[in-house]
């Protein structure tokens, strides 16, 4: 066989090996899915047997000493890819993402790997039954056992300077503490002083909506923003999350509380988000791994987007208050409804609570500093897991001013740790300053932006989005994204400038 | 390694391979459950490459070569299971059973097996198209490369004196053409004179029950038969279906249509049926590959037992028409409910009709005998696809003395070709005659069950089944099972029996 037919060869093994890995992943997503939607009680034992096999599946395909031999050569004969690698560096982008990914592969034992695939299923299972007796001690041990095997995970795979930079590597490539630390920490001393300044005290207005009303306003919302119906679902679950199988099957799911509506189509929005980066994933590049999202900090860019940089803004509730007044009033619910100067205020007040997720967008980001900083800790061994509910409560009344009352409103309130997701919180904060510069950046482009939203025309700013974000996949870095889109930001400048023009000033206008 | 040293490693090695194979198993019964039920149109391309790897993936496990020689050793070391086996006897059976499937699928080669994983997707999707257009044409080439694939898989089995008998094998271990056909023949010529005796023309009586009146009736029928919905789940899908994926996660699907309560009724105690054995599956067999049912027509007759020996009978309508008319009454439904003699004849009148699923009992068998005559023909190879919208439909006028309008209500009415389940249908006479040799048996066994049904108190049944049926789960044959529950009895002249009791009387005493 000639070279030309050799390299051919080594990557039609190659393509055909990722394939297998994005079918396999496709199915863990869907076994995910249903864990959290539709699984019963009963299923719950198996359903941990059934991901940690196909974890294992999945790690010992990736980790194929024939497939890290085919990457080798191929990426010894292509070289690495360029800085700015168009359609034409398909192959090379492929051989060295697939490489990497590898080369972490081979570092953790198979053991490990279904270890903790089991783990995360009996943590996720212990949250639910603590979060419903407000008993970290129920959690602890599952918990304990998560971090324990994630830590040896981190030590397997090694490389950076803390070992939570291993961790931060599987959600963003190249994130590191060393960078992250002095970005959130810096950003978290901006934001406080603004927040004492705009905090507004109390419980913010009462809203109410009926839960079919607020369904039909989700329906109406996710039409407006180009969500695809053939091309996924909405469902109910505890905590809301979204799930791409495939761009033609992506799954949202959200959850209608009628003393919530506002809160509701935040979440509504933020899943969408996702939902919609995952439609718009590009087909063409299915089977090589490059049909995927960068990173999880750009992925939560474009669910930030569209819950705050659109669901937040003056326009959108221009649009959205005569849709709610008609589904009040069709829902026969008592008293008026909001003007949307009034839904504009309450989605924009700035005030300290203690649930993330439904913190306003200004001290959203210090509840991400609060879990970063204690994920540090529990990494670097300084933070005992017995220890953990008083450091949190500690930390949230030092950062936030506030003490939980119980820890289902404190420690046990999100479910990332359950199932063994360390280091994904720092994304929702790049998530935010991303969507900041990328606001920045649409703004310039179009200039008819606002004009537009608040016609509910939403289909320009998803085909901008679209086009300088979803259909690179993972062909580009975040950062190549980034540099294309948006150019030389300070995003840090341009999320102030953002939350200033916005909740901050709300406050003033109010104070 | 000592001789029993190493008998236990290869027990070991067998168990994990099992277990394996019992997972993967599972994980693909949950993509077929959620692309009937919940997957998105955009999702069904993938979702064919999703179970086409998981064929592969289980065929190539259970084709292994290293399993082979295990199983090969033990058999030789463990003999052959006794004829009557115990709990003792778990090894050696469950190596007899596995040696038997390696043997089978190291006959066919992976790539037919993804292909026809592939083509059954594909024949779904096609299906519900020409379904919904009545047209046979759309579907035929997706019908042509399943039936084609399927023969190829057949002569690749061999080893039948018909080519469908390696079909039959798939379902139902030991079944052949030469043993059905004369049953099958023999039991339509036996009913062929009492349906023209019994017949009733014309449509039966009009029965009305919103849909969530009725969904409300289903649940108190699915309660009072020990349904445990902590471990399994009750969903809607075009054509019901169940589906275990473990004893504590099993799905069935129904449909509440408010013009066709009885049926709908009947689809639910069906499926339910299909649901209880799966529930009733010794947990204590997990891991040994005889944690399953023993063949599709006893899983059939736990079906058939539930919708028909119970479902249809004067006492159950005792207990349920009560039930009925409240939820007829809180719908606020016109007209007076229906009373259970009413209930009774409608469920059990004789009349020939197009739709299978819609038969009644008596003249449900001859449904069964045209698919089974159109299957020989299909597999013989006398029947070509093109020939077969005329085939169905003058088999239909010769054994039922009606001729569908379209192809919707005729050759297009059933799941099972699209799906590629070739062989199944003879599963449901099968199941009708050994369900009533369990009426007979549990007659015997309970001279209160009619009293206890009429109170609906079923549980004294469904503990009965669990013990003779449900609780051996794969450890007996089907024919084990019989042998201990039933005893020697004419299954043919029980299940006629029954049906004299039944429709044919209900029918003369109507005339």
């Amino acid at each position: 066989m000639d070279h030309g037919g050799a390299q051919q060869a080594q990557l039609e093994q190659v393509r055909g090996a990722l394939a297998a890995l994005e079918t396999l992943e496709g199915i863990s997503g869907l076994l995910e899915w249903d864990q959290q939607t539709m699984m019963p009680a009963g299923g719950g034992e198996v359903r941990g047997a059934q991901l940690a096999l196909m974890a294992r599946l999945q790690h010992e395909r990736l980790a194929d000493p024939a497939l890290g031999g085919a990457l080798e050569a191929l990426a010894d004969q292509l070289g690495p890819p360029p800085a700015a690698p168009s359609m034409a560096d398909v192959d090379a982008v492929m051989v060295a993402r697939a490489l990497h990914k590898h080369h972490r592969a081979v570092r953790v034992p198979t053991a490990l790997v279904g270890a903790l695939a089991e783990a995360k299923n009996a943590g996720f299972r212990a949250w639910v039954a603590a979060r419903e007796a407000r008993d970290f001690s129920m959690f602890a041990p599952a918990l304990r056992r998560l971090v324990d095997l994630s830590r040896e995970r981190a030590a397997a795979l090694g490389g950076g300077a803390h070992p939570y930079d291993a961790l931060l590597e599987d959600f963003d490539a190249g994130a590191t503490v060393a960078q992250l630390q002095p970005l959130l920490v810096g950003l978290g001393d901006q934001l406080a002083p603004r927040v004492a300044a705009a905090a507004q005290a109390g419980p913010g207005p009462r809203l109410h909506l009926p839960a079919p009303a607020l369904a039909r306003l989700h329906a109406q919302v996710l039409e407006a923003m180009g969500w695809d119906g053939e091309r996924g679902r909405l469902d109910q679950s505890i905590h809301p999350f979204s799930l791409g199988i495939h761009p033609g099957d992506v799954r949202i799911t959200t959850h209608t509380d009628p003393d919530d509506p506002l809160g509701c189509l935040s979440s509504t929005m933020h899943e969408a988000g996702h939902g919609l980066y995952e439609q718009g994933l590009p087909l063409r590049l299915s089977g090589t791994g490059l049909r995927a999202a960068a990173g999880t900090a750009l992925h939560e860019s474009q669910s930030r987007f569209w819950e705050n940089v659109i669901g937040r803004s003056e326009a959108f509730f221009e649009w959205l208050a005569p849709r709610w007044a008609a589904e009040h009033a069709a829902a026969g619910a008592p008293g008026p409804a909001p003007s949307a100067a009034a839904l504009y205020a309450a989605a924009n007040r700035v005030s300290p609570s203690l649930i993330r997720v439904h913190a306003d967008e200004t001290t959203y980001n210090l509840h991400i500093i609060v879990r970063f900083e204690l994920e540090l800790g529990l990494f670097s061994g300084a933070l005992p897991i017995e220890a953990l509910p008083e450091a949190w409560d500690a930390a949230y009344q030092a950062r936030l001013g506030l003490r939980p009352a119980h820890a289902t409103e404190g420690v046990l309130q999100d479910v990332h740790w359950c199932s063994g997701y360390f280091g994904y919180f720092p994304s929702y904060t790049l998530g935010n300053l991303m969507a900041a510069g990328f606001r920045a950046a649409l703004e310039a482009a179009r200039p008819a932006l606002w004009a537009e939203v608040g016609r509910g025309e939403l289909q320009p700013t998803l085909a901008w989005l679209r086009e300088n974000v979803h259909q690179h996949g993972n062909l580009l870095t975040t950062q190549q994204v980034l540099d294309r889109a948006i150019g030389p930001r300070d995003l840090v400048a341009d999320l102030l400038a953002h939350l200033d023009g916005r909740g901050l000033a709300a406050a003033r206008a109010q104070a």
